[in-house]
């Protein structure tokens, strides 16, 4: 799946992820780069929403694990089980959410537990940016679910 | 600030809960309610999206704060600083965002802290149900500044 099938897949499937005007920057099994634009994602004070930033960090996230899921030849279902959002600093701009697998052994882990037992679950961090400048961090938890 | 008027300060400032077709369904000192539709919410897998779950909790306790600070006629600016949100069940229909704040004490103590400090911090809890089932739950805190 490249960046233009996974961009259409999410304005497909996922409608929110087209009223926020999503578009994918990167999609690879290392990481998942994901853009959206600042006007429909503003709040009152004209900085962006917190639920915006958050959604578009869940949504890059999510894509990681079923790029790398199907590229393992893996179908599962995957739900995200928890996520922890810290904002550091507001956006006032277009902005970013870059997700990557902070921990190479615990994919084998996930894949293996999954094939065991039919659920796996594992850790994905995404970054918040805007430009070059880091605007906060989501930890997400997805399980897999045969 | 009534219902109606909450539900429209919404739609107009913050662009993606009118995306969301996010409506108000009580909005006292003690509890803000909203609602979400199923429709422009849904996933890849015909449950709601974890984005759009967790904004809708996001913005009740957004607003729960903000009727609260207006109420003690306090001009603040209230931004989130950090959420857990815990996805407990899928969600296959309408949902809603119930905020309360835990502690009541901690409430004095954020107006307290906004007065010397110019610089306030406070924990609201939000309970996401369908119909009558909790489906997750979030834990946000917000600062308000001077």
């Amino acid at each position: 799946m490249n960046v233009a099938e996974l961009e259409r897949y999410l304005h497909e499937h996922i409608p929110l992820s087209r009223a926020m005007g999503v578009a994918v920057a990167a999609a690879t099994l290392d990481e998942v780069v994901l853009t959206a634009p600042f006007a429909p994602n503003i709040n009152h004070r004209e900085t962006v929403f917190g639920g915006s930033a958050s959604a578009l960090c869940i949504l890059s996230a999510w894509a990681l694990v079923h790029l790398r899921l199907r590229a393992a030849g893996v179908a599962a279902r995957l739900v995200i089980q928890r996520n922890v959002m810290d904002y550091q600093r507001p956006i006032q701009g277009e902005f970013s959410a870059r997700a990557t697998i902070p921990d190479a052994a615990a994919w084998s882990r996930f894949e293996r537990a999954f094939e065991r037992k039919g659920r796996g679950r594992i850790d994905v961090a995404a970054t918040l940016a805007s430009g070059d400048e880091i605007a906060g961090r989501l930890a997400g938890t997805f399980v897999a679910l045969r």
